[in-house]
């Protein structure tokens, strides 16, 4: 497969001595990037949504421990700033516990910097294998509907479910795409058709709440979604809208994949009931591109994650391997210790 | 109950020889007024969504008629002009049957105004009637999630589903309201939220594609709606994101009420299968608030209502009464001739 062809993003870029991140708030109105020296400035990148996406954070974070390290900076105060900058995305924790790990064992900044980007090329690997077991499961000609964005964007490059769509209209198995809004952020509308457009792959956007209808119709035969977190049991977290499309989709005999690396599987959190929802400022749903949409004194709930029941995945999608139906037993055979 | 407390806006009035229409496509920012001075203005007001709701649309048209009717203009072109503004709102044809009976009853411009000053007339006390009904059905205590916006605004005033609200909050049955979004137009962020803050009842914006999580949550014991065309089996085209409400309630245990006008009642058509859907431009979805959100050379997919079948439906209230579970022989039973 053509990989390039259908991946030609790259947001999270290793400078040689500082990271340079594509601000993913801008897009696609204007093409700007951050140039982070420090670990707090990788940290407030993470926090504003400069960067976002599960495993983009966790190799950003990742480069922010190398940044401290080669300022001679304090490590631990570094990594514990880090990890609390967003609190849903599981592989920000993994990826600081793998820098942990290495300072534990002694590595210069150098090393550090090896082992940054060994994160950084495992995800991409990843993603190109999860895209081809994702993108086998599905039928020649099917339609999908992806929220969120799950791509180059949000990753070291191709994409965890927009890999798995790639793959897919690469082996000519997806016919047709559909893309959510997501609100309250636009991923969908702002970053998904962005790559979607630059990829040249054919591609339509939806309004969130058009979902159901959408699926009425018999135009898509799949919804595939990435994940921030996967539980042992494989409860998924993931942006806010995918539960609800997961209860849409078994309502209409539509599939429902998960597509994310295995870093994104915390086999230490039991169940969906024991992950945190962030919940963020309620100005986000108050004020749209800026300017303010909703009467003064009016107030909102604005939770950004929600958790799908591993009963409502019909697969879940990594770089070790595809698991039907997921459950507990399934998910200690593949990710247990 | 003290009706006025809770309903503060009058979006249609008539002026003794001109219509006034609150541009409910600036609020909350601006209050301005359109004044309509023949039919084809407001038809254009209708198209272009400077007044919405379907019961308040079929009110404007009959000031449309009475219009043409002062001016001396042929009153046939101006009906069918009316009738093709929006296609989905059964009211709007309704309320048109009125008024070409009337003019086949020999009606002047004067007795064509009281019978638009009747339809409005007759909204309002219907909607007070509904109110009643409906908060009937909701244990005290409450809460409830609506979706676009059926208030004031929406009608003659007090509200469809907004006015079960209204009277659910006054008699102590509503304790938590919830409204979402309703992307792309954000109705329900613009309109309901102005109207609820206005009235002083306590409320929160959430995005469309929260409520699933809402529901998971426990907060809300009831989803209120109301309803462009209901077909003599029971099945209801609504706002879009309203059939995907109902899949989330039922899925939930969480009740779901259509709140409207008999005039919404279509005994002609005899399930959802036959109501036309009304597609509007892929813009709204590629702007928002006046400015591209989506990269250029992307495509949008944008129905603006949805069916939700009977079966997904616990309760019609009108201001005839109250279905429960409704299907065919229950409607024939209320709505037949």
């Amino acid at each position: 497969m053509d990989y390039d062809r259908y991946d030609r993003v790259r947001a999270v870029q290793w400078q040689g001595d500082h990271l340079r991140l594509l601000d993913q708030r801008l897009l696609p109105q204007e093409e700007r990037w951050i140039d982070c020296r420090d670990a707090a400035a990788v940290t407030q990148a993470i926090r504003d949504l400069a960067v976002r996406g599960a495993p983009a954070i966790g190799i950003a974070a990742a480069w922010g421990v190398v940044l401290a390290a080669r300022r001679g900076e304090p490590l631990e105060p570094a990594l514990a700033m880090l990890r609390a900058a967003r609190p849903t995305a599981v592989n920000l924790m993994w990826a600081l516990d793998r820098m942990k790990a290495r300072i534990a064992a002694g590595a210069d900044a150098a090393a550090l910097a090896r082992e940054a980007q060994a994160i950084q090329d495992e995800d991409l690997a990843a993603n190109r294998r999860m895209g081809e077991l994702g993108a086998a499961l599905i039928a020649p000609g099917s339609g999908v509907l992806t929220h969120c964005n799950t791509g180059s964007l949000a990753t070291a490059g191709f994409g965890t479910a927009l890999g798995v769509i790639r793959a897919g209209v690469a082996a000519g198995r997806v016919a047709r795409v559909y893309a959510g809004e997501t609100r309250p952020w636009q991923q969908g509308a702002r970053l998904t058709m962005y790559e979607l457009v630059r990829d040249g792959i054919p591609a339509k956007l939806i309004a969130d709440s058009a979902a159901a209808h959408l699926m009425r119709s018999g135009q898509v035969q799949w919804v595939i979604v990435g994940a921030d977190r996967i539980a042992a049991n494989g409860d998924t977290a993931n942006k806010i809208g995918t539960y609800q499309l997961a209860i849409a989709a078994r309502h209409h005999g539509v599939k429902f994949m998960v597509a994310a690396p295995s870093s994104t599987v915390d086999m230490a959190t039991p169940s969906g009931e024991a992950i945190e929802i962030e919940l963020r400022d309620p100005a986000e749903l108050l004020a749209v591109a800026g300017r303010r949409t909703v009467v003064e004194g009016a107030e909102a709930w604005n939770p950004v994650f929600d958790v799908t029941p591993a009963a409502l995945i019909d697969a879940i999608v990594t770089e070790r391997g595809v698991i039907e139906r997921p459950d507990a037993a399934a998910m200690q055979a593949m990710f247990g210790r």
